[in-house]
């Protein structure tokens, strides 16, 4: 058994990561934070009624580290970082669900983030918790840093066609669209439901922090430089992604090919299914699963994906990282 | 030809109601308000692209008056109470879409507003926005009281059963459902997208502010005190209102003599349709249609009711007035 | 271990009954019934894809009864009960989530459903799979009737303010309110997308077979006889019911006092959480959970709660069944 | 005042067009028809109730062209070509909603539509009814093809850049959302309620019948051989499409070229607006109006452009080519 905490518990991540905690047999959670809320969990989640009343507290790192072996950040950027450094130095390990750890460089943080790094020196070491493509590094961690919701949906596909060298690293477009709950639960005019409702439109063109991500993720499972064109859309959905990848072959591909690579890379992934027909978001919503397909048209090789944006996007991510980090078969509370 | 100005443009009614003046022949908008914003009203609503950009105004009621004959004020309670004496002393005429002239006593509405009322002279002696039952008091007015999008579904198929005598004034349940965009474009988190879709819920029994409005806007009506239950529902849907009433009969009744009776007390209606079917809200979305039916079951007469809580719950019904106040054929750019 | 077969498993129910079936320790699927199809069931219901590959056969009862200790019925009326005498005679057990034994008689049936029962003798001794009241009588049967969506959603709060003389039982006014998977999977021009997006419709005002069934459970329970007015209302989301019941009170009644009469009578019950605040049917959505209140208003007690009706309204009420058939922990599979 | 009538009145195309059509003062519609249907067209739309009670009718080409001097036909592929040639013989002009008469070869349309075509010596000649393309050749014309819902989207934004030269015509990849209505009303599973709903899946990559129209329609208007990728996509939303469109600058660009490119392209065309935000479906819903705009990034020019498939995509479009063809302003009923 592992004692839990979760930093940042108001959110959409944070109550679907206690729904999968709760039915986690190994997970204890003992201490959920927020800065402003005092009120017990259930009040703030209405859906936690009589399964979880702990109360949300404003606690300190060292605190935290007391209560719990394992935290869960599921804070704004900047939040993560500086309070990671002194929960590992007090004995926790941590998995950060924001984006603090995932860029490798301190200069590729402020870029895109516009603000100085907290801990740059970690940068660069921590691992990327997809455990599919870096497993090894996962595995017994102290720190983990939980992928980007787009960044899995569009890296998943995309790696074992690079890795093997079938499409050209520098001509890939990524066209993903994506549920509301990936926008979070402050109140923001753009995400009203009269504003979200019956309407589809694209944002964030060219200014979406989960390209760099994407890029350099990609780039390091392939060993070459990959740029991208990343259009990400708000669709009238609670939850789900759907990516589609165009892609320049660089070898005549055909469709079967494309499937067998993917189906011999992803053969023994508990959570990745190649599959024939185009997927559809609904086909994974709740699950930790994500459904891959490809198809060669006009002189492309597009790949499509679907996840669910709050679980293999985000939280269900997360689970899957902390049982390799502490020794639980990887898909504990998550089939 | 009418100069017209709208006050609190910002919002989900004015934006509605601007769509509508723009295809009305004998209106022209010349003044649009806001105490916050300046940008030209296609900024804010961007639908209006190329179809208006006027900017928005902090205007005085004398600048207004000075620039409309006819003000729609589209504002929070209190608000337009605190402008349209001003507008009406220097020759305006005023639409408030808000509830400031819809309770005809101070101590109502200071009981169901919470706040003191800026004009009380006023009250009970403006026009109830409703045409088909006071058409007579709204033709010519100065000042009217726009109605509720709630009173008005539930007060229409209602109105001719009580004032012949069908049903028990004291023994009236209203289970009303009504879209999100009556909720207003403010943020907030109970009206986020990932909050009200594939949900529904209660909120308000026993505190909604339209129960004392249909209660006296009934009782007025049918010259009996009227006792109602009100049940408001936030469904996912933008638009659309569907109101349940269960009534008991006073007498023997029959669906037929029902329908009956409404089809006569509406007959010369062009906005109301006494259908034989159940009506969905989506019949008449985007209208300034109202569809109610009647059924006898298990000793009760039910009503149900439709309309499109923007266009027949607030801003076309306000065109309607409109149209009776200047002399315009009463469903010009409704239709 | 037991073995399951699931019968008509191309529907909405029957997915739903699988995967919480594949989340089960002690349950194993080894039959999967259609009359028409014969592909893999994943290639029925994407969403399972590389989680569980069983054809759809066409079996006899016979067969299934050798495959399977436990057949759940996802049939049409009269199919399960045409079947489920051979089933139990060769030594299966089996759940009905259809609505073959529910209503106690043949004449109820025929009068409801307008067919000749298949197997009149048995009406009235199966046990009515609401194990929050008949859970001594579920406890090792072999055939359980398994409620209807609508039923179990009202039933649930009335039956105990009944029991204890708190509300008139020939006064009952039920407005519920339930997504569109409740329609089914068989296409039909009512329940397209572009038919019931964007709208709320009431239906079966008076004819809904869920009325007797609803009036046949309370009355049994409260031992008095129960009438009951019920509009349904297909509301635009994928799954969740919210049923409001409007009561006359017996005798006095304050909130509390009856929010501690609910809290007393499902004090030890897993799944039935009472709550303070409205609920929504998102609170609820995926699990098989129901959450339910009481208010006084107006001289009227309401009641309202919210369920998944493909979970505790079918699929989940049933495998919580099985496990009482079983021997299971009640909540196995269903946290 | 025209006469008009509408062959295949029950479809959403239909219904949206008989709305547009009411609100026309130059157009009286005469005639509805169906081959099934017989009742009055207010039984098959509920939101006509009140408004238009002609019935269907099962009329013969002759009949059609006695009662009506324009025909909008609403029917599926090859059945327009097989009445036309009579309308046009007994005087009437027409309207094709279909797709008979857009491709212009023989060849194209029995590749694609798997056909042989009723009326092949018409291919070719007939106008394509994108007024802002082809205005010259519709004015007058006796038989105007009106485009398909997702040619308009991806047509209107790259036509201007292909013609200017600023883009590569052989490097274009779209990628296209669209609402459910454009499946059409006819019950099919893939368009129920819940298996659209929540839910978005792309579908006919390599195989929709609009990317031929679309390559012939930028061919014919740019003089060159034109190249698609073309993925459209189901979206959870009534109504709505939005193309985003990838494409290969010819020589350096920047968006505010670009931007001055399509606004004076389209200086003087009242529905198409070029805007610089990022525009939703939602900004044009219910109307007739295209909202596109461009982008530069990462090497490509992306465009993107929103219309309402029922209005612009079909029924709004048909009107538009309808004033053209009889001398009215060319927004009459549009505005």
């Amino acid at each position: 058994m592992t004692t839990v905490a979760i930093l940042g518990a108001t959110g959409y991540t944070a109550v679907e990561l206690i729904k999968i905690l709760l039915r986690h047999p190994q997970a204890k959670i003992t201490a959920l934070t927020s800065r402003e809320e005092k009120r017990p969990v259930c009040a703030i989640h209405q859906s936690l009624a009589g399964r979880l009343d702990l109360p949300l507290e404003n606690l300190t790192p060292q605190e935290i580290a007391h209560r719990a072996e394992c935290v869960f950040c599921c804070l704004p950027h900047t939040a993560s970082a500086k309070v990671v450094p002194e929960l590992l130095q007090h004995g926790a390990k941590a998995i950060d669900l924001g984006a603090d750890y995932r860029l490798d460089t301190t200069e590729a943080f402020e870029t895109w983030y516009g603000e100085k790094h907290p801990d740059p020196a970690r940068l660069g070491k921590v691992p990327y918790g997809l455990p599919e493509l870096f497993r090894d590094q996962i595995l017994g961690a102290d720190l983990v840093a939980n992928p980007g919701c787009y960044p899995t949906s569009a890296i998943l596909p995309l790696a074992p066609l690079l890795q093997s060298g079938w499409i050209e690293p520098t001509d890939i477009i990524i066209d993903s669209k994506s549920g509301v709950s990936g926008a979070g639960r402050t109140p923001k005019q753009t995400t009203l439901y009269p504003e979200c409702n019956e309407s589809i439109a694209a944002y964030g063109i060219g200014t979406h922090r989960h390209a760099p991500e994407i890029e350099q993720i990609l780039a390091k499972g392939s060993g070459q430089s990959v740029n991208i064109i990343f259009t990400p859309h708000l669709t009238p959905m609670d939850r789900g992604i759907l990516s589609v990848a165009y892609c320049k072959p660089k070898k005549p591909a055909n469709q079967d090919e494309l499937l067998t690579v993917l189906r011999e890379f992803y053969r023994n992934e508990p959570f990745v299914q190649v599959v024939d027909h185009l997927p559809a978001t609904k086909d994974v919503s709740g699950t930790n699963f994500v459904h891959i397909t490809v198809r060669v048209t006009g002189g492309r090789v597009l790949t499509l994906s679907v996840l669910d944006n709050l679980v293999k996007g985000a939280s269900g991510a997360a689970v899957q990282n902390f049982n390799l980090m502490f020794g639980y078969p990887e898909t504990m509370a998550l089939l």
